[in-house]
C-alpha cells in the first residue's frame, strides 16, 4: 500500500467530521486516521447505545472507536479489548450480578475510571478525549452529546432499552421504530457542534443507519450542519446483509428490502456521494438515480490495508465534491 | 484433629458474639465457624476500614473474614482471594486511575455487586448476607454498621484517612491517636444490637485493638453491651510484634511496649479471660493481675487445624466462665 498520507495530509487540505457508530464506522475511521492528521479529522461516535451497568456508564460505540484507533480492539469480534481476559465477569455472576453484558477485565478499567470521572463533573467528551490520549489515540474521537440521550428501540415486545434489545435479548425482537430518551432540551456536545462547522465535508461511517447514524442526526442541529455540507455515505449493507449486526434484520422488520439502495434511500438528500460493494455493483444506476454520486468500491474491510484504501477513495470523493 | 463439632454444636450450647477485624480475626472466625453451627455464632466486623475508591464501596474486613470462611482467601496474604489476577489493575493505571490500592478482577465482582446493591438502597446488612451466602457462608457475618462510621488516623503528618494511612502511605507516618467519622446519631446495625443481646459470651479476635476492635466498641451501646457478659480475648501480639498489620508500630508510637499486656491493658476490665501466646508464657502472670483469668495457647495459626484448635480453647473458656 502506497502511502498517501503526505498527499492527503498536506495543510489546506479537506477537513472531514465522520459520523461513526460501532465496529463497522470504527474501521474506516481508522482508515480515515491513518490517512488524515488529527488536524484534518475529527470523529463523531453514536452514545445511543450508552447504557448503566452494574454502576458504571457503558459507551460502547465510543469505546469501539476509540480501541480500534489505539490498535488494541479485538480482531475477531471487533469490539473489546484484543487479549482480553475474563475473571470479573463469572465472580459476578456467582454473586448474583448481571453477566449478560460481557464485561472484560482490562475494559472494565475503562468504565471504572469513566464513571468516576463523570461522577466528579467532567464531561464525557473530556474523559473520551482524556481516555483515548491514555491509550495513544491522537484524532479526536467526539461523543456525540455530554448528556444521555440513549436510544429506545419499538418492538412487538414493547419498548426496550438499546442494549436490552442488542445484547440480552440478541436482537430476536421484531423492530416497529426507534426513540430517542434525552433530556430536556439535550445538544450535541460544543465539540460537535464546532467539528460540523470546521468541517468541509462530512462522512457518514458504514455504521447502522437507524440505531448508529440516525440518533447523531437526531440531536437538535446536527442534520442542518451536517446538510450544509458535502456528505459521503458507504453503505454498511454488502449484498444484502450487514457484515455486523442487526442492520438487514432492521430494514426487513421496517418494510424495506436490505440494500445499498435502501441506506441510500434511508439517507435521502443528505447524500452527495455513496460507496456501494463491489457485489453490489448492480445498484449503482438505482442509486445514482435518488441524486447521489456513486462509486463502487471494496467496502468490506476486515484489513487495515483495506480500510485506508476506502478511506482513501472516501477523500477523493469528498475532495472531488468539494471542489 | 477430632471433630469436637458436635459437643460444641448441641442445643443448649453457648452463644458467641466474635468481634473481628480482617486478617487475624478472619482466621479465629474460621476456626469458631468449623466448631459452632450458625445457630450458635454471629461474627460482628468491623467497617471502619472501608472506603470509596474508583466509586466503589470497599470492605475490606468484612471481605477478608467472608473470603476467609468461604475458604476461598489468598493464604499467602491472608487478604484477596486465593488463585487472583490482576488484569483490570494495570490498565487502570494506564488511563490515569489510581492503582495504589490493589484491585484484583475477582474481588472486583464484590465491590461491583455491593456497590451497586448500596446504590439500590440495600443496607450493607443485607448485601454482606446475600455475597456471603453466594459464597456457601453459613454464619451470621455482621458488618458493625450500615452507615459508613470510618477510622481516621491522627499522625504526624495529619489526619489520614485509613486507607491513606494503611495501603497508600504504607503505615509509615507516627501516629498519636484515632478518631471516628460518622454521620450525628451513627449506631451499630440493629442485626448487631441482637447479636450482642443474644450472646452468652464475646469473643475479641486477634485483631488490630486500636483500628479493628475498638471501632466496634466505640459504637453507641457496644461497649456497655460486650462489658455486660463474659469476654475473652485473643492477643494479636505475639512475641512483642503483631503477626500481621501495624498493631505493634501503634502501641510504641502511642508509648506503649507492643506485647500481650499491653493489649490487655488496652481492653482493661471488659477481658473476663485473655488467650496469649506460647511464647508470652511469662507475661501470664502479670495479665492475671489486671484481673482477667488468662490461658496460653498457641495463637500463631496459619492452618486451619490450627484456628479450630484455639477456637476449642476459647470456647472452653467462655462455656467456664459463663458456667
Amino acid at each position: 500500500m502506497p502511502d498517501r498520507r503526505a498527499d492527503f495530509g498536506a495543510e489546506g487540505g479537506l477537513r472531514i467530521a465522520a459520523l461513526a457508530g460501532g465496529v463497522g464506522g470504527a474501521k474506516l475511521a481508522q482508515g480515515l486516521a491513518n490517512l488524515l492528521p488529527p488536524s484534518r479529522l475529527r470523529i463523531i461516535v453514536n452514545t445511543g447505545d450508552d447504557f448503566e451497568h452494574l454502576g458504571l456508564t457503558i459507551c460502547p460505540d465510543v469505546d469501539t472507536v476509540v480501541y480500534t484507533l489505539a490498535g488494541i480492539s479485538n480482531p475477531q469480534t471487533g469490539w473489546g479489548l484484543a487479549g482480553e481476559t475474563f475473571h470479573c465477569l463469572p465472580a459476578i455472576e456467582r454473586l448474583g450480578g448481571p453477566s449478560w453484558f460481557r464485561l472484560g477485565d482490562r475494559d472494565l478499567a475503562t468504565h471504572l475510571v469513566r464513571t468516576q470521572a463523570l461522577r466528579e463533573g467532567r464531561r464525557l467528551t473530556e474523559v473520551v478525549r482524556r481516555q483515548a490520549e491514555a491509550l495513544g489515540v491522537c484524532h479526536p474521537v467526539l461523543p456525540m452529546a455530554d448528556v444521555p440521550v440513549r436510544t429506545c428501540v419499538l418492538t412487538d415486545e414493547g419498548e426496550l432499552a438499546f442494549q436490552d434489545y442488542f445484547v440480552r435479548r440478541r436482537c430476536e425482537p421484531t423492530v416497529s421504530g426507534f426513540r430517542w430518551d434525552a433530556p430536556e432540551g439535550a445538544t450535541p456536545s460544543p465539540e460537535v457542534r464546532d467539528a460540523l462547522a470546521w468541517a468541509d465535508a462530512v462522512v457518514l461511517c458504514p455504521s447502522n443507519p437507524f440505531v448508529s447514524i440516525d440518533p447523531i442526526l437526531a440531536l437538535p442541529g446536527v442534520r442542518e450542519a451536517v446538510a450544509a455540507r458535502p456528505v459521503v455515505g458507504v453503505s454498511p449493507i454488502i449484498g444484502g446483509e450487514a457484515v455486523k449486526g442487526p442492520a438487514a434484520k432492521m430494514f426487513r422488520e421496517l418494510g424495506f428490502v436490505p440494500s445499498a439502495y435502501s441506506v441510500a434511500e434511508h439517507y435521502g438528500d443528505l447524500l452527495a456521494g455513496f460507496f456501494i460493494d463491489l457485489v453490489d455493483a448492480d445498484y449503482a444506476a438505482d442509486v445514482v438515480s435518488l441524486g447521489a454520486d456513486v462509486r463502487v468500491a471494496q467496502t468490506w474491510m476486515p484489513e487495515l490495508a483495506q480500510r485506508v484504501a476506502l478511506a482513501e477513495e472516501v477523500v477523493a470523493l469528498a475532495v472531488e465534491l468539494c471542489g
